[in-house]
């Protein structure tokens, strides 16, 4: 097995693009990936994406992709894992170039959420959950996390005033983020008095419905610094997963998948959370972040909302999360997520996040989740001497 | 890189399965293979998929049948690459083995066409073409293909009758599997008078909608005769891809990424066409085969139909097609059709093909296609000694 670097990255800024189509949006993030590496060729591309068929009657996206980007003739899939495809084709990628069949991968995540065929966008989502026992009872996604949110609240005395903390610290960075959707900072006071979604979920505990493209270009650890100035090392690449419907799991308020994926990541990048600088965690919902950090170890069961109020979070903290806006403010086009944050963690990395900057970075992690947890993959980043 | 080895196979019957959920499908395969190897772990599960999302409304397969199978906790993405995808996960599984990062790999082909939500099949399948530019033209599979048909039937002189000797023979064929949807015998007389479906296309020259699901386990070579007695070597996994749509291609009736992807297959096994014992090819309508035969050398351009024509694609013939009925008589369930023609050449392999035995197969060679031939993987398998 190969060590693997990042040799280069590239993001489209996240929003409602009504005249950008998919295949437009995927080329100008994977262009400027290959652009930044440098290189103009790969051997594969690996596309993650979750709703291509059902929100734009287009399956097929690897050959496409591939065909209008100029690689024509390359080894190009679809991976798909719910909201988890971003980081599963970038770990398909991974596999391809760590056990040596492929030199040169690149992975663009891609999603298009506005301007579609049809079915309306929550149902398309909610396929994500379990057809048979969840989405066939009329649980949506926000049904599902609102009672989650509801039972940590319940379970550990919280008020559902205190996860303000997080929307608070994810606008406050995506403020400053300019490939981030929403770049304004919220007040508690404003959290308070935002619309109420699916009780007790509100609009600002929620991630928005958007368009994206984040794309990662691959190449062996060995061959990094000769093809780019600033490679990044992946320490970790890991996947844990779960039953899809909630009551299958052993505790809801646990995301196993999570805790598997993690210890993955750590066992094979030999660290703990203690070494992680930087955490971009899969903040699709207030109580995903909550859960997220307790399953990454970095509190203990019911304590990761405690970090957050504990002022524990922020770029300067112990742990920062969300650190260009996460998917609260960056946004969440679902299959692309998991680029975006591998991305965001490699311009850290990188001394390049601007007045998000993470002073000192060494080593970060992204964490990308498909459905309410059944489907996690984490990768650990670190940087190249 | 490791050689790898198949270990175990499983299939369900394809058919028009009503009572029958695609989880269900799915499990069914792979417990077979899972029970055929041997072994009740597996390090990662592949799932080949088209259309989960847009006929069943289930997206996230990986994370749903490895749950289901009792492999929760294990890696398991769904990977998609139109009606290549059955044959795209195996390929994915076989990059995870050669090189190391995983040991076991289940990978499981399904599609689920009957019982759906819609959109019609029709809408959906044509997901694998051109959205933009011939989906939206209102362009269906079998329209696609009648354009090629007619194309190859002017330029080379032949009439629509001659095609006879494709769905004559896969049907030869299909009558003898059990796992097949259509076991019955058709004569050229039924062939001349069959239903027309979209000139020059007619119901005998087109694959069926149905639901089914096959199944392959790999392993590393080296642990596979401790494993299992009868492994099959995996001599080269390949893949090539090309436009999808077929006004972007340089010549309509030369599939290039077949080309591509069965060239890379032979320099990988060291072998050429006139080594290839059998060939499961991907004849979805006939003039798919004809194509296909030409693209992976045994048949220079305009000579593919010749090849039937001059009866040398039967069991104990020259090249072998379609041998437990190919696509247009065993079925065609479009995500796992690639790994059917697999689990087919490994039953060859293994001597265990009954009435449609291959004599002394020592090579088989399955090519699967997504699309109108925009994704083509292609494995040769080989008897292990």
């Amino acid at each position: 097995m190969r060590d693997v670097a990042i040799i280069g990255v590239g993001q489209k800024k996240v929003g409602e693009h009504w005249d950008v189509s998919l295949r437009h949006l995927a080329l100008e993030a994977l262009q400027a990936a290959m652009a930044d590496a440098g290189v103009a060729q790969a051997d594969a591309l690996y596309v993650g994406n979750m709703l291509s068929g059902e929100l734009t009657g287009q399956e097929h996206l690897g050959a496409l992709i591939a065909d209008f980007a100029g690689l024509r003739g390359i080894e190009a899939f679809k991976i798909e894992a719910a909201c988890g495809s971003g980081a599963a084709a970038v770990r398909m990628g991974y596999v391809a170039v760590a056990g040596g069949l492929a030199d040169i991968v690149a992975v663009v995540g891609v999603e298009k959420m506005t301007d579609t065929l049809g079915p309306d966008t929550t149902t398309a989502l909610a396929m994500a959950a379990d057809g048979d026992y969840e989405a066939s009872q009329g649980v949506s996604f926000v049904a599902l996390n609102a009672l989650l949110m509801q039972r940590y609240m319940y379970e550990y005395g919280y008020r559902h005033q205190d996860f303000a903390a997080f929307a608070v610290n994810a606008h406050r960075n995506g403020a400053n983020n300019p490939f981030a959707m929403f770049r304004f900072p919220v007040t508690a006071e404003r959290f308070a008095k935002a619309k109420m979604i699916c009780t007790p979920v509100n609009l600002l505990d929620s991630s928005p419905i958007c368009d994206g493209a984040a794309a990662v270009v691959l190449a062996p650890a060995d061959a990094a610094h000769a093809l780019s100035t600033a490679p990044v090392r992946v320490a970790a690449s890991a996947v844990g997963t779960d039953a899809l419907a909630v009551h299958d799991r052993r505790d809801p308020l646990v995301l196993d998948g999570a805790v598997l994926s993690t210890r993955r990541a750590y066992e094979q990048a030999g660290v703990g959370p203690e070494d992680i600088d930087l955490f971009e965690l899969h903040d699709a919902f207030s109580i995903m972040a909550a859960l997220s950090l307790e399953a990454a170890g970095f509190a203990d069961k019911g304590q990761g909302l405690r970090l957050a109020l504990e002022g524990k979070i922020g770029i300067e903290d112990r742990i920062p999360i969300a650190t260009m806006g996460g998917l609260k403010a960056r946004g969440h086009p679902v299959g692309a997520t998991g680029t975006y944050q591998i991305v965001e963690v490699v311009q850290q990395l990188r001394g390049l996040a601007g007045a998000n900057q993470v002073k000192n970075a060494r080593m970060g992690m992204a964490q990308n989740i498909g459905g309410s947890g059944a489907t996690v993959i984490t990768h650990i980043l670190g940087r190249m001497e």
